[in-house]
Formats: structure tokens, sequence, C-alpha cells
């Protein structure tokens, strides 16, 4: 088998400038990494990344534990945090949670044996103790875990603001809002948070409609608007729904019904992934987190843990958020 | 450090069940499972699977390479296959290969190198030799890559014919295709053949036009339609796209310039995946492909290479498609 030292001979360099261009680390002439690329390939060499990561400790490799791929929003996210691990040179094993408490603590372990070097953690599933345990470099979006596990989110509070007072502006008298499940502690509730104070600051009249737990299909969406939020819709001028795919299934169901959007009725959505951005009957009213940055953040954070060590007091960061004018408003 | 040992002594059974309770191999009983299970959870055991995968020579991980991770189409279809690789207790590591080869031989290479057991390729940039080389279990989705390298797809050429018997049985005279990249070897091509025979048996006038090969968003096809598509619109009545992105984005373009769909101009897709589904304004009239069975199909047929060894002539796994009346014909 072709070893390093052979590389290391026919590029006519040290050993260690080739592990230094294998690892993509340090300072590299681009000659010298030209000469030992060369050397590689023409020895056809690949280097043993598992013997090594049992020797270094480091695999290079980063967990990803989302809810649920098929969903436009996690699938965009992941695409980011692919782009900007492999920019590191980290590859992503991918998990997908499905919402079931018990798959995703098989997930942690699974992780934990494949010695991943840390956890990108998007599910919304176990209860904060299960992450906390593991001793590992961790990052998550949109939840608190700990003071001491940092976490990346758009401002969902700017965010709920921004959406009300667009509903108010354009004149509602009575706001709805489907908020996500509320029983999980996610930084996402702030919009619900930042909804109601907005109204009471406001004066206008308001509601708080919990969104179900299930997948959020089409399917399951109409279903429940129409045994949850029928009853609201000759009441409300305006509704806030807390992700796209809610406020687009609010559209059509609205449509068939007889309700005129937006002259009778005001929607606005949330999120503006790729199945918001691609559709234009209706071009959706929401709010924009930047999906790219969010990726990037979450990757640069748990790289710096795993590279430099964590801090007691994690640096979580937050990006702002845009109001998107659609034709629902 | 914990080991299997104490696993197997404190579960009372032996240390091969404590692995084939690991590995969910061979018959165990449900009793003998709970066993193990709880003597694991208990002594908070996480074998070490990097050091096993380095003397098994089996990392239980599979390598899939994607164009796109942020399309619905192969978002779609990693969750199937996360679901089904799952249930046989596998990994998946995941590229995004965005279509550039370089990066694409750079996946293959870093996949030997993290020892996955099998590559599933639903990418569709590189020369077909690039996998040949390999020397790994690979199946892949939609492509011929050699007589040994077993494929998954959707019958492409009834595909096809469906769509365009379709457009003639309701009437259409003059029928345009837009067609995916034709110069790779792709399955997805049967399409535009079995739309030219059956537009010649027919006797109906027909014409295929190359869709381009960037990134399928909206505004690149809208782009792409302006440009090579429009000239066209006032002659043909009919346009079977190769896609539903594609169809879409024709949709609101014909709308945009006048055109009546589907009285004067009828649209017909192809995929059905999760943004299609979800799509109601209009419903697309399509040709669906079965996402979930061509992801368990992509596992079922790398797992049994990986375990029993592939063969000189492989299985191919071909699944039939159906069209979806939608409001666009």
């Amino acid at each position: 088998m072709v070893s390093i030292k052979d590389v290391a001979k026919l590029a006519g360099v040290s050993v260690t400038t080739v592990s230094r261009v294998m690892n993509n680390r340090g300072y590299i002439g681009n000659k010298t990494r030209q000469k030992v690329e060369r050397a590689m390939k023409e020895l056809d060499y690949h280097p043993n990344q598992i013997a090594r990561a049992l020797l270094s400790n480091q695999s290079y490799i980063l967990g990803v534990i989302v809810p649920d791929l098929g969903h436009p929003l996690f699938s965009e996210l992941i695409n980011w945090i692919e782009h900007y691990a492999g920019e590191r040179n980290y590859k992503l094993l991918v998990c997908n949670s499905l919402q079931e408490a018990e798959k995703e603590i098989n997930y942690i372990s699974m992780l934990r044996q494949n010695r991943v070097d840390g956890i990108i953690m998007c599910s919304h599933t176990l209860e904060v103790e299960a992450y906390n345990n593991t001793n590992m470099p961790i990052v998550s979006f949109d939840r608190i875990l700990s003071s001491s596990i940092p976490y990346v989110a758009s401002d969902n509070y700017r965010g709920g603001e921004i959406a009300t007072n667009h509903l108010i502006a354009k004149g509602c008298q009575k706001i709805l809002h489907i908020s996500g499940p509320l029983n999980v502690e996610l930084l996402a509730n702030r919009r619900s948070d930042a909804f109601q104070l907005t109204c009471i600051k406001s004066g206008v009249d308001w509601k708080i409609v919990e969104g179900a737990h299930v997948k959020a299909t089409f399917e399951d969406n109409w279903a429940f608007i129409e045994k949850e939020i029928a009853p609201y819709l000759n009441d409300y001028d305006g509704i806030f729904c807390s992700n796209d795919i809610m406020a687009y299934t609010l559209y059509v169901y609205a449509g068939a019904k007889g309700f005129q959007v937006p002259d009778q009725l005001k929607i606005v959505g949330y999120d503006y992934h790729s199945f918001t951005r691609m559709l234009k009957n209706p071009a959706l009213t929401t709010v924009k987190q930047p999906l790219d940055r969010i990726g990037k953040a979450l990757c640069a954070s748990l790289i710096e843990q795993i590279e430099n060590g964590g801090s007691n007091t994690a640096d979580h960061t937050v990006y702002d958020v845009e109001l998107i004018q659609g034709q629902t408003t």
C-alpha cells in the first residue's frame, strides 16, 4: 500500500508538508501544493482517514440532526452547512429525527460511536438534558440548550414584531397568530411573544392558536386549519403564520372558502426558503431568515469549539430578519 | 472505559449476543435485546465504531453524492435513503457536487479515505470512468455507469410516452419538449426519445429544445424560457417539460405573456416531488416518480453488494410511473 512517505519522496518535500496539504492547514505555496497533489494522484494515494481519526482523535466529520430532511427549510440549511463545512475540510453525517425522541437518542449514541467531532442540532424533540450530557462540541439552531452551548438563530423576536406591525400598518383590526408548538423551548416561540406584545401596545384585538406538531405537509396543515382556524376566519382580518407552508395552505384554504386575499384577509408567513422563493401565485408576504448566514455561523461556531475548545459562556449568533412584501398583504 | 465484556456480564449473555444486538443482525429475542440494551444504558456504553470499522473493514457508512441538496427532488430522495439505510443500521455521509466535476472527484477520494462501505451516486457530472475505477460497491440513480454497476430509475421511457400521449389525447397539434442536458448519458433522456417517437407515430408536429445545465431555480428557468422558448409559444399548443420546476416556471411565464393555460397552451411536468405536491395554483399535470421506492431500492441494492458482494452483471431496478392530472392540461 502506498504511504505518505512515498508521496513525500516523489514530491520532493517533507512528510509534514504532505500532511499539511492533505489537511489544508498552515501556509503552503501553490507550487508546493501542486507538486504534492500531482504525486498523490500519480501514486493513487488515498490516506486512511479512519486510521488517522483513531490516532488523532479527530474524524473531521460533523453530525447534523434535523427534524425532516425533506422539508425545504432544512434541506436548504443542510445545503449551506455542507458548503461551509466543506470549505474547512469537514464532512457531514446527516440524521433525520422525524421528531421522534427515541430516534434522536439513538442518533446521538450513533454519532458518539462514530466519533464525530461535534453535532449541529436543528431538531426540536429531546429534552435539553440529553444534549447537555453528551460532553461533545455542540451548536444548536434556534434553541437554547444551556448557557455553555452556543446557538445560532434569526432574530425571532424582531421577526414577530415586523410581521405584526406590517399587518397593523396595512389596516388589520383583529389579528390571529398560528404559532409553532409552544411546549418545546424554541427561540421561534419569541415570534409569538413579539406578536402578543406588539398587538397589546397597538391596541388591536389578537388571538394565538398553537400550531399542530405534525410534519408540515399541505394536507396536515389543511386539516389543522379546517378544525382550529376556520371558526375565526369571519372575525379576523389578518393572520401571521409561524411558517410559510402554513401561510400558503391558509391562502389556498381561504380562497376555497371565498375569502379574498389580501382584501378581506391578509396573510404573513415566516422563513422564505426555496419553496417560498419559487412561489408566484401568490408571492407570499413573509419574513426572511438568512439561511446562508445561519449555516455559515453554525459551522464556524462548531469548528471553533472543536479546534480551540469551548468556553463556559457561549457566544450566540443572531441574525437580523427582513420583511419580504408579496401579494398576500 | 467500559467494554463489550462488561455489557455481556451485566446482561448475563455472551459477547456474541451483545455484538448481534448492536449490529441488529441475526435473530435476537425481544427479552434478550431488552436486557442487553438496559445493560448498555446502565453502563453508558458507546462502542467505538471507528476502531471497529478499522478491524472489521466495514464502517456502516454509505456515501451519497447528489447534485444539489437544496433541490426538492434530491432532498426528498435523501430523506428516503436515510430512512431505509437506518433500518439496516447504516448512516449517510452526504456530498453535494453542485454539478462541479472537480468537487465530485474530491468527494469520491474523500469517501474512499473515510472507508465508506459504498456510494449511492445521484449526480450527473463526471465521466463514467471515474466511477468505474473506484473498486467500491456503487449504485446509481437514473444513470448507466457500466453493465456491472446497478442502477435504480423510474421508467423514463414510459414516462415520456405517457406525458406525450396525454398532450395528444387533450387535442394538442404541435408539441414542444424541454429536455434535460442531453450531453450526459442520463436515463432521463429516454423521456425525450419517447417524446420524439410518440409524436412521429401519432403524426403531430414536434420540436425538442435542450434544457439549460444550470441549477434549476425559478430565475434561471425564466431566463432560459425567455431566450429559448418564447419564440415558439405562439406556434405550439402543448409543452412537455422534463421537470416540474421548469413546468411551473413556464406556467407563470406563459400567464405573464397572456397565454391561457390550459386553453391555449397545455403543460406537463415530471417528478411530482414535495414542491409539486404542495402546489395548488395551479396543480401541475405531471408524471410521478416513486421516490420512496427508488430510495428503498438504492439502499437495498448497495447493501446487497456490500454484504454479499457484487456480480458481473448487475440487477437494475426500474419503477413504473404514473400520470397525475392537474390543472395545466
